[in-house]
């Protein structure tokens, strides 16, 4: 069971203030480990990388290599059943489409004082892409943050992927193939953020860093940020589903487990205007758990964070949504449409009764590496210019530095940075 | 004096790799210091940041107040000249103009399947500006900030300067009334960053914050990512200059200084192809120090982090430019154009031999606020969209989910997500 809150209660202020501030994550304090790390990786290379993982993974990968051989990768092909080649094909295909749309334009313009402005794009050259081992190791996250990077015109996209006890996953490798990733390496950890951050004689440093981790990992990146660029910190994912009386229960409620199966920390909540429709889900959702392979997770989520949020009109949902700030929202109701213009806060919107998050996390062409825990506040979903960087151009020839300099001595004098001041007097009074 | 190194020496590539590996800040472990004061803002509220700002900034802020008043800013507007007031309206209009031109496109299509996907922009509701007192307390950074998000279209804008002992600076409090900032307060350090984000009883969350700082600034903002944004971790500043011989010393050595003005830390390079010309600004640059008023800071700078590169050929600069990856590059060539094109790796570039990096400091209307410590390998400038997000849009009908859904639930079944598969097959099979 989820809890349930209701607009019309008079304590829902309350009640809905404490929903947001739940904390799904048990921030374990892991800094110093993890500073540890990646000093000893910066210090020793491979070595420590090698180290830790045999430590960590229980294998030693000095044996085969660190790198994921092109032997590997063909016997990967080899283990992956056909249809799920294919899938994998499609939703490549489908991701590179629309992130195309998101390569952005140069912009060169002479403005009326006769200077000219602009900026010039150009791709990331080398790109990390860390990939979780275990249960959150998803082929299609590959190539949500690879195909970006290849449409951005990244030049090398370097993987790494720990393989605990030395078992390699084929679907990851396959689509990390397909994605056009082009250097496998079988480790993880913050010895791989490290590595990928600094460099060590195999694995190459990289410009950026993107990807999801556990704890050690995020703490990983939170580090080495600055000496590298990095993504967005991922937390527990999260769906919010705005469904009328109109639905399916039983869609809605497998919309709500399809994001609690992921994590025993993920959350799903169901905002509506029909306490009998609220009911129905709840019931279809424990109807559901009972056969769903991954039931112990899904109710424990569904337990410990789902929510109901009643509400007394739809018309209500736009200000509630925009404080939850959800990574997916989905608007199953007629008036969908009429929502999403109301809406600034969500990582990805699902429109009308047949777009279920799923089909985003997959096959439709947008990204599913998405801001969480009330980030989209302030940020956005992974996209093109996340692999690319704005080079800014600036062009006065003596007409333009005679009508805008003066300007510029001034301020340079009152900051009292007179060379500054002076870099443009000196040429004024050539 | 600055190093100087040649290209056409044996041991180039040692000394290069060792330029770039220089380290010109002390690394400060304030990372437990901050936590702690974040600890106390969070729990404590107004009443930990006016006692911080006691023992730090040697005053009393609950004298007067947290909040800087209407009354005092007026006051501001009375201790400024008029042709530095000019100046700054002059530079507001002109950051405006351009930043407007970043302004992203929303979109909406339909794909050959009749999926629907795209995605709509929208400004961060709130943001915070950190402003730092003392020497770097410009007023043109409070423009280079807090213009762009006014342009973005974000509704409040929180600036938090440090007025040591209570003195304020006029420049920056007028900056700030001119570029639309909508609340000041006198506090600063990692109080200030705790305080925007996580709010307390008198200042407001934020939901992103951005601004240079010291290093309790710095570490309290990669202390606070992921509960709000932030930007880039700011280092010192730095100029590259490549220049033929064709240029006057003076005007080189005048951009070098101003460069080198800013921080004992910061870098200035010159590359060229000319040893005689090298020696030239090498000794007008020693001239100018005579004269400049923070020669001491100038000259330190430039004996311990400046540094000219002889090339064989200008041919040689591009690689080594974007190995570089300078914040600033100023081309005072005849062939700059044909090198922009191959560059990638800068955060502004500054065409010709009359446009001296001063102008995109102040005046000439593109962001300030660049890219350091090499980071242009990975970052941009200060953008309009740093003040916004990207929120993704899909809609399926029930032709679409049939047509791309199979491919969908293969996926999600490879992956071990059977409610995933669910969410899509229920639909499908109604």
């Amino acid at each position: 069971m989820s809890i349930r809150l209701s607009t019309a209660d008079g304590n829902f202020e309350a009640l809905f203030t404490e929903l947001l501030a739940t904390k799904r994550e048990v921030s374990e304090e892991v800094g110093a480990v993890v500073a540890e790390v990646i000093a000893r990786v910066r210090e020793e290379g491979d070595a420590a990388v090698i180290d830790y993982t045999r430590r960590f993974d229980r294998f030693d990968p000095s044996v085969n290599g660190l790198r994921i051989s092109a032997e590997e990768i063909a016997a990967a092909y080899e283990a992956v059943d056909k249809p799920t080649l294919e899938a994998l094909k499609i939703a490549r295909e489908r991701i590179e489409a629309h992130h195309s749309r998101q390569l952005p334009s140069d912009l060169r313009y002479r403005d009326d004082a006769g200077v000219e402005l602009g900026w010039r794009w150009t791709a990331i050259h080398t790109v990390g892409i860390y990939v979780p081992g275990g249960l959150a190791s998803y082929p299609s996250s590959v190539l949500m943050n690879a195909v970006p990077a290849r449409v951005a015109g990244v030049k090398r996209i370097v993987m790494t992927v720990p393989t605990p006890d030395g078992e390699l996953n084929p679907l990851v490798l396959v689509a990390a193939d397909i994605a056009g990733v082009t250097d496998i390496f079988r480790i993880g950890g913050a010895q791989a953020v490290a590595a990928l951050a600094y460099g060590t004689e195999t694995i190459p440093a990289v410009d950026k860093i993107v990807g999801p981790g556990n704890a050690y990992v995020a703490a990983a990146k939170r580090q080495v940020f600055g000496k590298v660029g990095i993504d967005m910190i991922a937390g527990p994912s999260e769906v919010l589903v705005v469904a009328d009386p109109d639905n399916d229960p039983a869609w809605i409620a497998a919309d709500l487990l399809a994001q609690a199966e992921h994590d025993s920390a993920a959350q799903s909540i169901l905002m509506t205007t029909d306490a009998a429709f609220a009911d129905a889900v709840e019931e279809a959702v424990q109807k559901q758990l009972e056969t769903l392979p991954r039931a112990e997770i899904a109710s424990a989520s569904w337990r410990d964070f789902g929510a109901i949020i009643l509400l007394n009109g739809l018309e209500e949902a736009p200000a509630l949504i925009d404080r939850i700030a959800p990574e997916h929202l989905e608007l199953a109701t007629d008036v969908a449409e009429k929502l999403v213009l109301k809406i600034r806060n969500a990582g990805a919107v699902f429109i009308g009764r047949y777009t279920p998050e799923a089909l985003g996390d997959y096959v439709a062409g947008s990204n599913h590496v998405l801001p969480t825990a009330r980030s989209a506040r302030f940020s956005s979903g992974l996209g093109v210019l996340d692999f690319m960087k704005r080079m800014s151009l600036l062009k006065a020839g003596p007409d333009q530095l005679r009508a805008i300099g003066p300007a510029a001595i001034a301020l340079g004098r009152a900051e009292g940075l007179d060379a500054h001041a002076r870099s443009v007097s000196i040429r004024l009074n050539a």
